[in-house]
């Protein structure tokens, strides 16, 4: 039998917490956590695709470009996401193959820095939202401006440093290394693709890709990862075991299990906040109208227990 | 007949001139320069592997490691290492598709972030010489000694900067992710690897890998990524069309075939500048000692030239 094939979409606790710096040691550590996890599924016989967001990496990265401007030309956005593949690629394909070679296990770990398509006349890049690096005075942030041409927001509603930059968020369309993706994964190889939601491009009027400063949503990006690898079930791991109707109110309720149609509905009713479940919750329905069979919503320490279809929430196609 | 692959070894300016700063806008006119050439081999029905330095790059992210290291973590090396993996696989990935694209060739194209293993007891790591980042003060340098525990040395005869830090530049001895560039190599996926060496990592008493803070040279890891791959030819590019007897000196003679014999005598002579033409010639032997067949050293203008038997250093197997 063919084994069955996971895209696993991992959430930025897996490799950094809120509260931490951001030292090697501590997102190694974070990692090791992780790929704990990540060992159990592989030993259950499946294959994995793995991708993950990039956040706190980009942003001390953007933090670094800036502190060093005067001595080191800074990087663009795009140069900085491929930057963070290579980082948290790096991590997890150590860990991993660590991992698997403690349990004798023979399986090839690589990481492929991915590009994803974007629309150039996407909405979004006309009225960006994303948050990305430091906060800012109002001074810094009209120089910036000025200088930059940033987009600069008010984020937070007290304070002094409360602005900051942000960007565009555009919808992926396709990762442009899908093949290749996929001709690896068809050969037996663990792949770690499209981190941080891949590294934003899009196609000129020639027809040739360029980078863009945006930020793309690492689970619609994952999405669209698995359009092309097409795996068996699309795994979407964050800090919650299942999603919620009536997220943070009394009368709060956990979701074991929706149709793509109750998906929408709820979507639509607004019970999934827009930067946080909203995203997995429509990259969910996409990935099973698409032609998915089945995609989770739960946490990291409960993925094994998801899969086994003991927890987690399931979002499954109507017949 | 099965495609000829050439196993290419990018020189430090196909990707950033001595005379720049680094934007990334002068990196990707170097890089759309070189893959000029590196389209020009494909169109000739050669399969690619594709690896590269990272010296400039690597450098600019640690200066910038320390001008933030009050508002971000300062990242280690191997972690830097990773970056410039995935910030120079994007750059040279995005061109060539674009080029390829233009041409109507449909082959996909992926960077592989690749760790090389290195020995813990490597004598490099007892008497390192292998100059990174900035330069420093005296005073600055023994805070960093005492701080940071850098083995600093002067590098320059005279002037107030004369001093940098000094990593290991162990022997690489086989890419961690060579099996899983095999078989996306066989896949028929031109692949960039073990970019700047590689990222070094150890292999530790339980067996697992740890990085640790040293760059290795990309040609001899260039040349061990080829042991995997088995190419049909070796292909070093640089800045000197051919390597040359008498470097530098009057009865300078420039070199059209060698045979491994002959190689090796001129290496022992101290015809090739130990940081420079020294480990090209010197991977270059290995290549053919392990079993390759034909290994060239020459410029990235006569890369085509060279394939096609008219220039550049040709280093053979006797008989």
């Amino acid at each position: 039998m063919k084994k069955e094939v996971i895209l696993i979409a991992l959430g930025g606790n897996a490799i950094k917490q809120a509260d931490e710096k951001g030292t090697a040691e501590e997102q190694f550590r974070n990692v090791r956590e992780t790929c704990k996890h990540l060992l159990e599924i592989v030993k259950r016989g499946y294959g994995l695709v793995i991708t993950h967001g990039n956040g706190p990496q980009v942003g001390n990265l953007l933090i670094q470009q800036e502190e060093g401007v005067s001595k080191v030309p800074a990087q663009p956005l795009d140069v900085l996401g491929a930057m963070t593949q290579g980082q948290i690629g790096y991590m997890l394909q150590q860990t991993l193959i660590n991992y698997l070679q403690r349990e004798g296990i023979n399986i090839p770990v690589a990481t492929i820095v991915t590009q994803v398509l974007v629309r150039e006349d996407d909405p979004d890049f006309q009225d960006p939202h994303k948050p990305v690096g430091p906060f800012y005075t109002l001074e810094e942030a009209e120089e910036l401006k000025k200088e930059r041409n940033y987009f600069i927001r008010k984020v937070k509603p007290a304070g002094e440093r409360v602005y900051r930059r942000v960007v565009p968020s555009p919808d992926p369309i396709r990762p442009i290394e899908g093949e290749a993706i996929k001709r690896l994964v068809n050969a037996g190889v663990i792949v770690i693709a499209s981190g941080g939601g891949g590294i934003p491009v899009v196609s000129q009027k020639d027809g040739s890709l360029k980078g863009v400063e945006a930020v793309i949503d690492k689970d619609l990006a994952g999405e669209r990862l698995a359009e092309v690898v097409k795996p068996d079930i699309f795994l979407i791991l964050t800090d919650v075991e299942k999603a919620k109707l009536n997220y943070g109110k009394p009368n709060e309720k956990d979701i074991d299990t929706m149709s793509i149609e109750e998906a929408k509905k709820y979507l639509e009713e607004g019970h999934f906040l827009a930067g946080s479940m909203g995203p997995k919750v429509k990259a969910c329905i996409r990935f099973l109208e698409f032609g998915g069979k089945k995609a989770i919503i739960t946490s990291l320490n409960k993925a094994v227990d998801a899969l086994d279809g003991k927890t987690g929430t399931l979002i499954y196609k109507n017949k």
